[in-house]
């Protein structure tokens, strides 16, 4: 089976000299050979520190090596004249060196000095796929991990995705979903030989390897009749289970665990709180320098609508905040970065910005759950800008990303010949890793990046894909749920309008409109008193209908249609408004997209096409719902006169 | 596999004589063969009328035969002193007056005279049984017929449903999902010897064997590339494929079609109308004496909800009231009893009322697909007499059952050992038959019927579980969509309330419920002129606002919510009243089951109890998502004060 060459298709670079050995100098000199080479006037080395001695260009490189060191991912990359050296302390940052030459050498004039190093320790892509291949929640075919119950034997496709990953600095992996099932728990039994295989590709691009666990496998498995984390032959059997498992993969990076979570099992069905559970497997995996990745996404998934007094959002803080301290030194504690579930707009969840003991992982979204599935173009670089760069404190600093021991995103990947279903949707996975590696990145740089490594096309039409992308994500946002309520969509696929769909579900998941207003209270004076889990002066922010962003409002209040938002307009005006908005956007998109396809080749015309007829179809099921289900509640037309259906 | 011996379980007769030979009477004999006798001085003959001279008892029986005959199916049984005598005609007729005196001997008291023969010709069960084992819309298990693929081996268990369905005078089945897909395309071909098996043992019971076919089986089958109606080689096509089935099964009653209906293929996709594709089928038909049965189950499922030009409702009438006159004499026009779809309460469809040279058959719905899902008890024979004792003509005659050539009803039952998911759910299957026999049977009647053949009690027991089950279906219409305003149910499942889950639909199911008010305005004077599809005076009756029934208004008006019904009440509070009432109901229903529980074997017992259990989470579901949708949109709280959720 082909597939896309994605961003790393047409890169090319000059003859490159290697001073430097290991695994992974290895894995570099054989990407040499895969690369295009360009007659050139400048002599380019790669070099770990340790080799400088032995190249005649040390001593100016020297010079530009920062005084606290490149760390090991770290690379400096410096030039005088027709010498370009890039120099890394381990093959790690040599391999992160050569992707930035990769990307950025057409570009590079002139004598210069950069040095990178990553801002945040681990970076990683989490799969949700399934053993018999499916992916939950995916969007672009099955696993390429995966088929019929077993690892697949061609692993071609992984290596590929392991440059892909590498060359954006990803240097961890979960290989499959956090709703471990029967089937899965056995990876880390029957399946290990395959485990050690995968594994193995990952490796030679400097990716851990993780695996999601089940906190019931010594019941799963049969062994046992209890997973109780404080019954000794619970603890043993870890123990043992984690012995195998290293003797397979003997640096594994560590367990993913989703625990009493969404009806998981977990430590709560024993009387055990998640520190028990969570050191439990902290204690068997700490000789191998293992790591637990613990899922702080609890909540109630059998809330009453009726009880108005459980406020979902406030869940991760109270399940964790008072257990902060309580934890074994490997053990993160994963949380996503919204209070609810990945929707197009939610505040940053205040777990982020609390915990003072415990190390964090942000857990980002890259497919498309709620943000258009791969069909609609939304691309997510400014809205992960947004929350790596948060100031959890309100005060300055320390932001999401400065306080995160990882960043996690949830894989958008498959099996798909493009690899994401959507052919721009590669900007996601592209710019997540960017990000991760560099919170502060631009996003519309990253999109030129990735247009740039990705298509052969001139200057213009790149900047003009750039800008038919580069909103999208605000687009989406305009059309769908307004001003960060949230949901309002079709039960269980999550994609396209139901504005009532999970108004009386189990999942507590409302916007509460009715004839008068819209929104949920999470006020401490009057409602669920979620905003008193923020710091001031971010508390007091979210708490103020007059000083709370109108993008979050109803996330946070509850306000007639009438009130007069800081944008000048009453919010039901604003819901009418940012409809009719996000809709013609999308039309323009399809005409400036239209204006350029026939530059880019059949397939991907074709792809890209297909999707915005998709996507146009969408935006005006949810225009039209969402007008139509607040006008019939409001009974107060468009101020403008539009057409909103009765 | 056990399963319940159901209304056939504990009869007793005593000894018989039998005067007549053929098939039926060795059924017959195999009958009387299995059921327990009891010392009577009765003497019992059954008799068919050729044989009568053979005994001494003809003279006075001759006196009881009705002077218009008995007709194939009908009975006389008679009783002088210690003789009783049971005459039919033939075989059939022999068989029903077995059933008739097995259900009645022991209610039986001095002389007397009673004639039966049943109003409608044709009285079918229809399956949507898959060959997979899979039921379209089963509550109760899988297929009885079918399995992995294929017929079972073992027909122990048809052979018992036959008896069922014998017993309550059905005498027509379809096998197979009016949905064929391209595995049943192949009942008609590979699996014709597994369709011969099966209607063996229907035709052990005097019941004839249906097929439901695909229209498009000539390209299914991969034999042509068209399914053109005119072409001559579909022609053709269709001759031999129809010789073949009936080399299989000689006496097979013909097809079942469901024709450009909910995305099957259908003579719309050649040009072509209804009439001919339904005479294509009818003179491949026609050597055999078969019957197509074609649904008139035809409407546009990809509507758009903006468009309020296109009303659902009166799509059957449209698609076939101009095509009455063309079909062929053994085509019957096969219509749903209401507009749109087995809702708990719509009026009848004015089709059912119109046809004038085409026969029709009336389709019912016993198994409970918006009816509660054989969770939520929910008896409907009240509902069906209603439907089959409407006068079509506003004026007295003919009732729907007058102007039928066959009554049809979707199937209930599975491989549950219960036959039907809900022990008590039972009592429809055999409502449905004893009505389609006698459509002016008193539907409490029948229900003492059933459950003095169900179970073994006193007559004070019996007497509680029938008024706990007589009014059920008001009871479940009360609790769910009000006054004939249809669906309000999830999606798909179809099971549970979900006030707005088809609103914004395809599917052409819309309540148009804003602040001011709710309803489908289907009159000629200002909605989509539906009304005009009945005679005067039914059509001026549902017109105005004042004389349509208050269960029926929101099927045919788009009132405010003070408007005020016939039975003195807002709309709104009657919503709510109703509410608030069928949860009750259904409180007060388990209160009395209670009560008589441990009257009943244990398995029952817990069937029912738990049952209930989900029933009233149900209703409490329904009340509550109700109540709280109309009092958010209306603003209005109950005029009695019950909690409304905010």
């Amino acid at each position: 089976m082909t597939f896309d060459p994605c961003w790393l298709g047409g890169q090319r670079l000059p003859e490159v000299t290697i001073h430097a050995s290991g695994a992974l100098a290895q894995t570099i000199r054989g990407e040499l050979r895969q690369t295009r080479r360009v007659p050139h006037d400048v002599e380019v080395a790669l070099c770990t520190l340790g080799r400088l001695e032995e190249t005649p260009l040390a001593p100016w490189v020297e010079q530009a090596l920062p005084a606290d060191g490149l760390g090991p991912e770290g690379f400096v990359v410096t030039r005088r004249g027709n010498q370009l050296v890039v120099a890394a302390e381990g093959g790690r940052g040599l391999l992160y060196g050569y992707f930035y030459l990769l990307r950025y050498f057409e570009w590079m004039t002139g004598d210069f000095t950069v040095v990178e190093r990553p801002a945040v320790p681990v970076r990683m892509v989490a799969h949700w796929d399934n053993l018999d291949g499916s992916v939950e929640r995916g969007y672009s075919g099955g696993s390429i991990f995966f088929r019929d119950g077993r690892v697949v034997q061609d692993l071609t496709r992984v290596r590929a995705y392991a440059r892909l990953l590498a060359s954006v600095g990803i240097n961890a992996v979960v290989v499959n979903n956090g709703n471990v099932h029967a089937a899965e728990t056995r990876l880390m039994s029957d399946h290990l030989p395959d485990l050690s295989r995968l594994a193995a590709v990952f490796r030679e691009y400097g990716i851990a390897t993780h695996l999601s666990v089940n906190f019931a496998a010594p019941l799963v498995l049969g062994e046992l009749e209890t997973a109780d984390p404080l019954d000794e032959r619970v603890i043993r059997w870890w123990s043992a289970a984690v012995s195998r498992v290293y003797d397979a993969v003997p640096d594994l990076g560590g367990f993913v665990v989703k625990a009493d979570s969404e009806n998981r099992p977990g430590p709560y069905s024993y009387g055990r709180h998640h520190a028990d559970g969570a050191n439990l497997l902290a204690r068997a995996l700490a000789p191998y320098k293992g790591t637990v990745y613990w899922r702080c996404f609890v909540y109630d998934c059998h809330q009453d609508w009726r009880d108005r007094s459980t406020d979902r959002a406030r869940a991760a803080y109270d399940h964790f905040v008072p257990l902060d301290g309580l934890f074994d030194d490997n053990v993160v504690l994963q949380i996503k970065h919204g209070p609810l579930d990945f929707q197009p707009r939610e505040p940053v969840s205040p777990l982020l910005g609390e915990l003072q003991e415990t190390p964090s992982a942000v857990e980002l979204q890259v497919t498309q759950e709620y943000t258009g599935q791969q069909k609609d173009l939304c691309y997510l670089g400014p809205w992960w800008r947004e929350i790596l760069q948060f100031d959890t404190t309100g005060s300055g600093a320390p932001t999401t990303a400065e306080r995160a021991a990882a960043v996690v995103g949830v894989a958008n990947v498959g099996d798909d010949p493009n690899w994401t279903g959507h052919k721009l949707a590669q900007s996601n996975l592209y710019a997540y890793g960017r990000l991760a590696w560099d919170p502060a990145a631009d996003p519309v740089s990253l999109l030129h990046e990735w247009a740039a490594a990705t298509f052969a096309m001139d200057d213009r039409t790149r900047a003009e894909l750039v800008e038919i992308m580069a909103d999208s994500w605000r687009t989406y946002e305009r059309y769908t749920a307004p001003m960060g309520v949230g949901f309002m969509v079709t039960p269980g696929t999550h994609y396209g309008p139901n504005v009532n769909g999970y108004e009386y579900s189990e999942w507590g998941t409302y916007h509460f409109a009715d004839r008068y207003g819209i929104g949920v209270d999470r006020t401490v004076a009057t409602g669920s008193g979620f905003t008193a889990q923020y710091p001031e002066p971010l508390a007091g922010g979210y708490e103020n209908v007059h000083t709370c962003p109108d993008e979050l409002l109803l996330f946070f209040h509850h306000v007639p249609y009438d009130h007069v938002l800081q944008n000048g307009r009453t919010v039901l005006q604003h819901i009418y408004d940012t409809h009719f908005q996000g809709y013609d956007e999308v039309e323009a998109m399809i005409a400036r997209w239209k204006a350029i396809a026939d530059r880019f080749d059949p397939a991907t015309r074709e792809n890209i096409t297909a999707r915005f007829d998709l996507q146009l179809r969408n935006a005006r099921e949810w225009r039209d719902q969402v007008n139509t289900h607040f006008h019939r509640l409001s009974g107060t037309p468009d101020a403008a006169g539009r057409t909103i259906y009765r």
